[in-house]
């Protein structure tokens, strides 16, 4: 299931440490589509960041243009010569307007792009022999944008919208340098569907919210991330733009968001397991979100759930300093692993919970944290995974 | 140099994991000591630091009692009768009031305290065999107040006072679940000199400010830190309450903080470096702490620490995402050792630094990352360490 409308192409060019890994990829729509986009909120911006910024507020793009191995940021005047550069390459090799490219990079910090590298590769990926429209080459660019990502992320999912078949595809990188309050990432979201401007933009931000605003691996947040969507309207469909198929819409939008922000916790860097957080019985959703974050975000939570512990004590340590209101007394917790749980902590207390059946939940690759405050009716999930000595191994020797 | 009229000991009673392992140690002052402290403000608070916020409004206290082993922290009110009955029969044995007992404990959390043990061991520790004076005495309580630590912290300072020799003791533990705006560990500070009740208070709040409140090891704030200072007047010096006296105490009390926030940092879980963050150029002090923070807390600048890989764009993107103003052409970080120093960020950017030069430096056991925002003249250094294979090692298997 690809989108109508849309080619893709992932070559390798040199610019990743490992020779032969693709390291940069091209999506290309037909026609000029409505794009919408979330960027980092780090005030250090990578210049690609700003360019796109600066691209996508005319709300039409052509093309995407992604490399990773370097993520030309904290490369001065230069950076955005280089961008500006590639951007005008894919331009003019597509015969598409400047102004219509949208230029994502993710790697290093501080070492400017390669060109010659560069230069030589945008001749090939726009090249009919690398792009086009089917599953291969769209593996192709899902490989071309991972950097310590162990496999590719792709979603895709259709509905039909007034008699008209339309389809969502998502693909995502990210391992490490994972936050939210930025979009964390890079994710492009491509559609066929006919979507009213307006809507597409407000449809995004919801998304996000849902999804990559919901994740964090390493509580670090990069200067390269973004999360573009573009909607060519190829399948013909009615505008989309409020009332009954605006919400259709934003499920399978939410859908794709939340699966990828799945797969990219699940493939932190080094990580071991699969862990969702969820807090309830809030007072209000940001109160739950900030307290699940805190659980997340936790280096004593992640190590525990590495080594199989089932040590509470630490996720109701996280809950106290989250900031947020909460009387111990009300507090419960329960271990959860496909279907199974366990209460380890009731009112805040152990209630003698069985040792042996809780590492056993530990011991799964997909764990549940489900905190009660017993205040309200809200609450939060956050997507994260465990710190391993993987990640340590895979972050002290990322550069050299 | 211990302050005159304090005595020590530290047992081994059974409460810690390691036989053997002293777990139960006490401080005593032949006479009440004005007395002031910082706790947690963790909102789940342990019971002892309950008790002892409780006895410490009086501004008198004798003794200190302190465990390893266990926190003593989410157990309800058998955990506060716990600690009750802890501070009754010390004050019983030692011949005072109930109300003027500090109870400490520090631990695995959620799990009864053994009282069996408790009971015996301070039948023990009070004991003419075991309580003494000397830095035999001392050594023992600094061992029986230690959980991760691989070592012992203690400082001593001497000064002159109006023609009386006053003495400042440092004792503190602390290794993982080291974050500020909270107490961050123990540490008990004892001095023989006497100090007037308001300026005991305030001087505690400013040294705190400046050594615990800029330490940071993993982020996690803990259910049961606190910081004592006890002023017993033996030293029958001036009562110092303002003018010089009171600045050359405050000067002392600051650096015997500093010293054992820094051996802290040093003995952070796992460590092989000790890292001061040291963020200059700013606008206010609190801006500076803020980025200094970002940088300390940063999973990536830890592992790259240990890495000894001068990855200075995970520097520069934490003091983007830190939340303060800046602007990234104008921030410069020069990496610092043993006196060499070597700029890898000049103006936002690689100034073509010498690539074994600065792996040379990151290579020693104590590093100083300096940032300079060029904005102002306010600075703050935070004090951390790195992020190892070992960290992960002792906190996945800590309880189980």
């Amino acid at each position: 299931m690809i989108p109508e409308g849309f080619s893709f192409a992932g070559i390798a060019c040199g610019i990743a440490k490992k020779k032969r890994k693709r390291d940069l990829g091209i999506i290309f729509s037909d026609v000029p589509a409505r794009t919408t986009a979330v960027f980092t909120t780090n005030k250090v911006k990578a210049a690609p960041v700003l360019l796109s910024k600066k691209n996508i507020k005319n709300g039409l793009i052509q093309a995407i243009v992604v490399n990773s191995g370097n993520a030309n940021a904290c490369t001065g005047r230069q950076g955005l010569q280089d961008s500006q550069e590639t951007a005008g390459l894919a331009a003019a090799g597509l015969g598409i307007k400047q102004g219509n490219v949208v230029v994502a990079s993710t790697g290093v910090i501080g070492v400017p792009l390669p060109m010659e590298k560069v230069r030589k590769g945008i001749q090939e990926v726009i090249s009919e022999k690398c792009l086009g429209p089917t599953l291969q080459h769209l593996s192709a660019f899902s490989q071309a944008i991972m950097t310590t990502d162990t496999r590719p992320k792709v979603v895709s999912l259709q509905e039909r919208f007034d008699g008209k078949t339309v389809t969502i595809t998502g693909i995502a990188k990210g391992s490490g340098m994972i936050h939210p309050q930025m979009a964390t990432m890079l994710a492009f979201i491509i559609t066929d569907a006919a979507v009213g401007q307006d809507f597409l933009c407000v449809s995004l931000k919801r998304s996000v919210e849902k999804s990559f605003h919901m994740l964090t691996v390493d509580g670090d947040m990069s200067t390269n991330d973004m999360v573009v969507l573009m909607a060519n309207g190829k399948a013909e469909n009615t505008l989309i733009r409020n009332g009954r198929n605006s919400q259709i819409f934003q499920r399978h939008l939410d859908m794709v968001c939340i699966k990828l922000a799945k797969m990219i916790a699940r493939d932190g860097e080094g990580a071991s397991k699969f862990v969702q957080i969820c807090v309830r019985g809030c007072r209000t959703f940001s109160a739950a979100k900030q307290a699940a974050m805190a659980i997340a975000k936790s280096s004593l939570v992640k190590t525990a759930l590495y080594g199989n512990d089932p040590n509470w004590g630490r996720i109701i340590a996280a809950v106290g300093y989250s900031g947020i209101e909460i009387n111990p007394e009300t507090i419960d917790i329960v271990l959860e692993a496909r279907g199974t749980q366990i209460p380890v902590c009731v009112r805040g207390k152990d209630p003698g919970f069985d040792e042996t059946k809780a590492q056993h939940i530990m011991r799964h690759d997909e764990i549940i944290i489900a905190v009660n405050l017993h205040q309200g009716r809200a609450e939060a999930t956050v997507f994260t995974c465990d710190l391993t000595h993987q990640y340590i191994s895979i972050n002290a020797s990322y550069r050299t």
